[in-house]
């Protein structure tokens, strides 16, 4: 099966250009420029003419069936990598779960159970430590030789549950520096976060909004903070702080780089959009549909135009999605009357490479950035390149055709994911993800899927391109 | 009782002048031009011609008998006092100790019984809370109130036996932030630490020198900042980092105040004259002497400069000593073959006034510094003030005759601490403490000692001075 | 004649007390406790229970009768200096011009023959360069050693009238470096602002806003950044830059400062209480009133919190009014349709000591720095302490007897200015100028003047007492 | 005539990829997989296995020709471009010089005919402007519109001959923000240098050492944050810092880019290997070799390692030569006996993609830094780019094969610059250009030159890529 993508506008790293794109098999054998005409037979010809060729997205960043607070995320692989197909991701990386007390090979092989036949798109894992100890550490060295699981996160907040102590993280950071590992931090200080949870509660601060209240973005900063300095104990292990939210966060992220530190951060949409007072402060209960961790940040601070900015000068180097929905219904609303049992997420797979071309179409950002963010760094941050996230021969054919002149209207009424509500409802993008093909087949064109279930492959990851 | 100190140079936070101190009892009821010449009667006149009369020292960090790793102090409050007396220091604030699970009034109390009818020079408590809950907080409200204790030391490290977690440090802040209080911290990540610790210990590394390598200076600079983050969450309580040794914690104390925060930090005369490499790695176990957290710094690095730095732009408020001497012969040697189990401190009561002098004879500081680094701020920033702390009517004639022509050697043949050693072996002031006179009495004279055990009297104190 | 102020809370730079103030002739002998009663004659008793007493207040920075834009700042040494003592200021420096081409010596003079016997109050000059050659250099030194003016101002601004460019500035530093000299430095780059100028005024923006809009603060933070670089090359020569009106200058000063550099800055009131918008932005040409450069800034930035937050912390040390009052009449009208022609300068020499304080009743400023900012600190960085600046035996009997619960209504209607207009027109003070006392004469007391033109002396001054 | 350059590993800014490179005429058609093999007969086939391809190098700042200080820089544009050709360099960004009071067009023609049929490889011109004033300001748009002159270079330094005002510098920042352009400056504060190379050579210090001695980096930062602050005035003016060699210009940059400022900057391959005290400081006169400006930078600094790691964290943008070779005989001789005669540059042109290949080598900077700061980012900067600076069908057919194992030794014995001596001599590098192709055309080979004079074309230029 051979596949020529014709007169489109290939966008790269570092700029555009007109190009007819062939793909034989799974592959993109060559990029020819459409001056040259080689005698080639191809099965199906795409005119992509006016439109952007893009390598297929990848969201670093995704919790499809979570378990979380007494339910789990509402997307299965199944759902989940199916809408992340009619949004132009071709590539998740999703987590695996160890949890405390667990052994972390069992907890991955839990994973593949959950994913394996299910998955619409390619998939990959990291793993999340629960509790890091000697076997934990060793389960590190293996994954990383074995089992293409090349990072692993730890959590600052959340003690009893996910929360690593300074002392687990020290020593995490340590074994990931030997074996070449990244480090990937939720970065807030949840000992400290629990106490202002308790005392909003104990006076009556239930709503959802007391949610992002008592998570301050100091003390988003101060892990951050804490999390780089573990990592330069660690003789600079690489590290990457994930769902950044805060500007006073980002500031510890660019003051690190600025120092040469091996320090990344991704952000998320949501806090590219929406805020703690317009959302997260609806009336009644509504707000829980966006509680998340981080949370959302005021909007009465320069939250969003610094992250604009930090997407812009690289401080921030990716757009992942933290794609973890809960549904309102029996899920959110464990929550009523005490939002510190609300569960935590905000699904987003499925509008990611449009809500952050929308900060092309404003002017916050260059094409090349967008491609950049959405496709290109996560497959180079997180081992997947050259395979994927960029157009070139060799790659797999992972390509989206999108149209700057189309329009994408988001809501619950014409999502693919398992939710009863969107997060982002009544958005509407100046532009639209045309045809999507992923590996050669084109599973996705004009709005009508063409995909299935089980055609995504678990892929194994090398190590970070940006270690030296 | 009267006295008149004739003729000497009043060295005051602004500047010097040639005065003439009156003073009637325990007070100072004038100072004088040496013009004027009222009919004043007098029992006693001390020449001051061409020496400095300056307030009595106030050391803010003293440990009498602290009890610390199986052994305790070496200095008690009668020798530790008496040789503070002896350094030109007629004030200590030590610190009363609050043991987890004990209750922080019995705490007090025990140091009370410890230092009352034994201390030669005034002295006042901080309180170390070593297990902060809902009685510890309460307790902090009374001590306040009807105790004379207005600060609290919490450690970030020490876990086990200090120890106090971000959430428990959240709660006393917020508590100091209503009552008035300050919080003391110690700001090292114990937590990292300890790993750090075991690994040299397991890999064979312990010589005292590795006591100060695992205690390393980004773990002093992450502690500092993680400080001054929860501080700002309670609403910017005052913070008083106590023994800053680093130039990377230092930065952080700085930006705090940059940004109008109401934090302070000491340093103390080891961190300005002592290096890891030429004493903490001094030969065989000889650097055990040496061991304190935080531990002496490198001298590859320029932390002794920007201490001094910091002394001078006022970045660093106070010099103290962090006295809490031990005897190398059954106390320090408990850490022979295993650093951490080295007791933690330099004993330094005696030769705080002078250490500081010599940076004023080597240009480092003027003298209007060392005046308020020693003594003004001291006493303004816990309470003491203007009880104590300045030369003019209505304050506690506390007053020290300094001879800038003197010598002092410093040393075990002639220090009147109880060590076996001296941290400070041979070191020469160009400077000497000439006549202390406590709340009126001539204590010492010519080196000759004239006070007596138990004439220092316990001082409650107020709010600090800093607070607007 | 002697004199006991009875009772006062006397406020220095670290703290307050009661206490009584003797003054021989015209200087304070002593400072007593109140239980202290020697039997001591006095010619006349002021009782200052309930008032503070403070230093005589000292403004750094004032222009009497300066030619400006072919007319002359309205208040002469005779009526300036009496509106000064009016409001509790007993010492004025102001600036002898050397303008380009004169020697500096005959700019001093005609500054003499101005001032002599016309002042109020004593007073000093700081010396202005207006052509920076080898004479000049040489007579710096000689103003130091043998006139007493030991600071020397310089202007990167108003290129053809008082400009200095890099190189003459840098050679002015060296001398200053060498005598011990303070270089003061009016920071905004003029050459840039005169183009930004030009601009405007072609495009028809004549209004007075202009003013300010042409002025941008990044023009003052650059001018100020270059100034300190300029510093530093001239082996650190101290450096004060004056009228320090911007956040981003601010930045700067504060760098420096961080970085153990010789660097001071004044701010004005104005620059803490009027803005681009409310003042410089009035109907008309009622702008014109508050044109001085630097210019006002935005309301919409916070100039205004992070002034007042430098004078918390010392990055700012003095606030002085940079005086220099024009009419609107035939003077500031001289700029009707063209605001580059509206003479630069607000008056407001006798409303510092009370816009301050007003800090202190809004708690933005403590009583302590009150006092360092309008008086200690003047004195000691241009070399007037001790005699000036302190409430202490020995210094002049410089006193202001402050009463708190007064009210001082600020207008043209009451104040003693030569101005048609007021920059502070109904603004009320809670706090009042009661007495003054100059060298030991009562000059105000209850409103009514006292004093007498000629009275006031000039004072050589010494060096900074900041050097080391 | 058809080319495939077979098997190698093609280098691009994102990563590596083992790719067939196929050239019809002068451009890249097609870029293949070397599993795919279309029917396409070709002329030449280049076996590059086991080589890096990378796109030809872009020196984005040479000058050849130059007249200075009453010579010329001794490569012509035919010595010039033919060693750069030997180099990797396939493509020069020369300056054309608009001296004081001339016309700037005629100064650009006076260029073109300099270079017109001489140059063996592609080239661009700047335009320096000697002398802003209506008539320029107007040539920058036509130069822009017409010329395909995008970049404008101005001079804080050398008063007299290149020197711009900070007036004149704002003037074409405004011109440049509204046509698109960049302002290239030479960032130092040639005002305040002037008069300490004056009072060096009063005092007899005229030994080459001094032309660095009297260029503090204080002065390089000092420039290099005016001229950001006046494109900030001029409403974020797109700002190039040319040949940066200081940390503390750096962090200026680094500090702007933080901001979100357009503000980039170049360094040169002699401020990352050569020093002012081993290299300026050689005995006698032999430090003239290395007389530029700015100048080489203290060994004992930190310049060094901070410039590599601008390299790496994009703070510096591009590695250009500043190449402006002088024999010593003849020309750098006019200075003996005098620094400040001796001619401004040093030569390099030939060896600058081998000396960052070092930095691989060295590890201190990744293969695809290297690319991009030597290729794709001066062609993206400079409006060069999709046609240069990248491997890609469409682009032209500019490559070098770079053998990873081959070793190059730079001296005078060998190199193609019409240089005297070398100022790399006996540098060995771990690399070799091997193969150089020049739109489709095999220039060198096995190190056997095969081009020609004449056959380098201009190149009218685009804006720059970085404009949003």
């Amino acid at each position: 099966m051979s596949l020529l993508v014709k007169g489109g506008t290939v966008v790269g790293p570092t700029g555009t250009r007109v190009a007819d794109v062939l793909v034989e098999g799974e592959k993109i054998v060559a990029v020819l420029d459409p001056s040259f005409s080689p005698t080639i037979t191809v099965d199906e010809v795409i005119d992509a003419t006016g439109k952007y060729v893009i390598p297929g997205g990848i969201d670093a960043h995704t919790h499809m069936e979570l378990p979380f607070g007494g339910t789990a995320a509402s997307d299965t692989f199944d759902t989940g990598t199916r809408a992340a197909a009619y949004g132009g991701t071709t590539t998740i990386i999703d987590f695996a779960v160890q949890r405390t007390g667990e052994v972390v090979q069992d907890g991955l092989a839990a994973w593949h159970a959950k994913a394996e036949g299910e998955c619409h798109v390619d998939y990959a894992f990291h793993m999340i430590l629960g509790g890091v100890d000697a076997d934990a550490l060793k389960a590190m060295d293996q994954l990383v030789t074995d089992e293409g699981i090349t990072s692993f996160k730890l959590f600052m907040a959340y003690p009893g549950v996910f929360y690593s102590d300074d002392g687990q993280i020290l020593r995490a950071m340590q074994t990931a520096r030997e074996n070449g590992a990244m480090i990937m931090m939720h970065a807030e200080n949840g000992i400290a976060i629990d106490v202002l949870v308790q005392q909003a509660i104990a006076k009556g601060q239930t709503d959802p909004i007391y949610h992002g209240i008592t998570r301050p973005a100091a003390l988003e900063a101060e892990a951050t903070n804490r999390a780089i300095a573990l990592a330069e104990v660690a003789q600079d292990c690489p590290l990457y702080i994930v769902h950044l939210s805060a500007s006073q966060a980002l500031e510890k992220v660019a003051e690190a780089r600025h120092d040469g530190r091996n320090v990344f951060a991704e952000t998320c949409p949501q806090y590219l959009y929406l805020t703690l007072e317009d959302q997260l402060g609806a009336p009644g209960f509504e707000g829980a549909k966006w509680v998340c961790s981080t949370p959302l940040r005021s909007k009465h601070e320069p939250h969003q135009r610094d992250l604009w900015k930090g997407l812009r000068n690289n401080e921030l180097a990716i757009v992942s999605t933290d794609h973890c929905p809960f549904c309102m219904k029996d899920q959110k609303e464990l929550g009523l009357g005490d939002f510190s049992k609300i569960p935590n997420g905000i699904g987003g797979v499925e509008h990611r490479v449009d809500l952050v071309y929308q900060g092309v179409v404003d002017g916050k950002l260059s094409l090349e950035r967008w491609v950049e963010t959405i496709a290109t760094t996560p497959a180079r941050m997180f081992g997947l390149y050259p395979q994927k996230g960029i157009v070139q021969p060799g790659s797999d054919a992972d390509l989206v055709i999108y149209d700057p002149n189309g329009t994408t209207r988001i809501g619950v009424a014409t999502h693919h994911m398992n939710m009863d509500h969107s997060a982002y409802e009544g958005v509407e993008i100046k532009g639209r993800v045309g045809t999507v093909v992923s590996r050669g087949e084109v599973i996705v064109a004009d709005g009508n899927y063409h995909g299935r279930k089980g055609r995504g492959r678990f892929l194994k990851r090398g190590l970070s391109s940006y270690l030296m």
